[in-house]
């Protein structure tokens, strides 16, 4: 028997969560079972998206169940195998985080080969960084494209300005701090950004892209994408990726005033979900794995400590607290 | 010397144009210049799309000039001609509409082979016939898709729909009178319909396609595109084709407050205008012109006789007043 810890939703949150509507509940975790493993997580993932599972509602993942362990990315080592393929201390990424242990069938979990830092598997060379290059690939970013990309300083945007750089494009992206945009232009190579908490971030993109933009990556929604409207160029194309400015709103808002643009602009918008792109895994990680060895890929990661601090890092994240990944580690 | 008379724009409209915002003008043309021809025009076209160009507003086409005769299609009879390849009788399209008479360059008229009677150039054979045609290949509409058509009884729209019809989709629209609505379906062939004035349109569209929708062609925007995306079923498409519902808004209202479901539903929204498109016009006379001529589309049209009545008839046609393609009879 492995004692452990888990963290479970205690209520579902209205607008912005609390850390009360988390719980941390202990649990005592059996041997594993022929064709099991027992699992120490190492790291942990908080990410935008589960804010959507949260709530009751229909989604593209079912929600998270009430007084039941969330789920998440999350890399760990193999404490005990009952399964001929996997060995203790083989390393192991998984759905299973918000927890310090986990059992789980052989077939749940997938063996990492070491290219990199472990914390990349959950970061640049992990769903974040999948889904920036999946993105960019779902509007043909090309050289010569004019790129703005919100959230930039996050997981996501950091990788996705950066691809589009190495591509070729110019690149501009906005983020929640003076000091993040110094980060855009000095260490991650854009072109130009903005403090998007300054205000007027139409007036801000315009300056900042005075020729305007080919392709929008949109992580966030909502002001952010009526700017963008506005600043798109003919036939431009908007990649729909997130839109955290609204997980948190308990009425949705009006959407932009000037999605008509669409039309005499002739844009093309695309939502997608990475999950439906996972057999490009390979691809991905040829192309971004290789980067990430050449050292072209700068990447960025806010680390909290143990399953205590997991509900408030994933407030932090939501509030852009983070620059990079935001991940804590468990072990 | 010949007497006409042209419609010019008096004023800029400001919402809802009025009566007072054009004007009759009479004018005398001169004989042709060698390589011009002088034109009678027999019908001329209004559209949605010119409520856009008596704004001073940058677009895809220039605004229309204070002052200057409004343009948009015609078809008309040569009366002389000063240029080899056109005769007097021939039959020419050309972009000179909202007049009795006018002068042009022979590159600036094109001559139909008549193929079907005259009006049908202005129609399911001319702009907005092609807009449906273009429309519905931009999102790859086949066999299956359920699909949703907004202002479905207008030139458009009603052509979209027995298109899709041909293609072996189910279909729903949208009109703006029970009229209307039992035209979609017992003259058009529709799957469904429903009149938009009764309100509640998303509850409306969930009713007429419980199953949901794969392809929204919208023409009208507001609250037809909110509940649109609230139907989308998983990877569907929409083709933004027009916004009627917005064009005389003084200041634009919000947009969808869903418009969030992009990402979850994977969705795809693409604009166009029909001027990117015209190389595929051989493709499309072939295709639809062969429909028409096996009888397989139902068109409808409301013809209003003179030149005096143009203004009144463009304001019906942004009313809804008409049914299928909104044309004036000028000789």
């Amino acid at each position: 028997m492995q004692p452990s810890r888990q963290v479970v939703l205690a209520a579902r949150p209205r607008g912005f969560p609390r850390l009360e509507d988390f719980a941390i509940r202990p649990v005592r975790l059996p041997d594993p079972a022929d064709g099991q493993v027992l699992v120490t997580n190492l790291y942990m993932s908080v990410d935008p998206y589960m804010r959507g599972r949260m709530d009751d509602a229909p989604s593209y993942i079912p929600p998270f169940a009430l007084g039941q362990p969330l789920e998440g990315g999350a890399i760990g080592e193999i404490l005990e195998s009952a399964t001929a393929g996997l060995r203790p201390g083989d390393v192991v990424l998984s759905n299973f985080g918000w927890r310090e242990h986990f059992l789980a069938n052989a077939n749940e979990v997938r063996r990492v080969e070491r290219i990199a830092p472990l914390t990349a598997y959950l970061g640049v060379l992990g769903v974040p960084g999948m889904t920036a290059w999946v993105g960019l690939n779902l509007v043909d970013v090309r050289a010569g494209d004019r790129v703005f990309v919100s959230a930039a300083a996050g997981a996501v945007g950091s990788i996705a300005g950066q691809l589009a750089k190495l591509r070729g494009c110019r690149v501009v992206g906005s983020a929640g701090s003076g000091a993040k945009v110094k980060m855009l232009v000095e260490e991650f190579g854009f072109d130009a950004g903005f403090n998007y908490r300054d205000g007027d971030i139409a007036g801000q993109l315009a300056a900042a892209a005075p020729d305007g933009i080919d392709v929008y990556f949109d992580n966030v929604g909502g002001e952010h994408l009526e700017a963008a409207l506005s600043a798109m160029r003919l036939h431009g194309r908007i990649v729909a990726c997130g839109a955290i400015s609204r997980y948190n709103e308990v009425d949705p808002p009006p959407g932009p005033r000037n999605l008509q643009l669409v039309i005499g602009k002739r844009l093309t918008i695309r939502g997608f979900i990475l999950m439906d792109w996972l057999d490009k895994t390979p691809a991905f990680l040829r192309e971004v794995g290789g980067l990430v060895s050449q050292g072209k890929l700068r990447t960025k990661e806010t680390i909290v400590e143990g399953l205590d601090n997991a509900p408030r890092a994933f407030l932090d994240m939501l509030k852009g607290a983070n620059v990079g990944k935001m991940l804590v580690k468990l072990a």
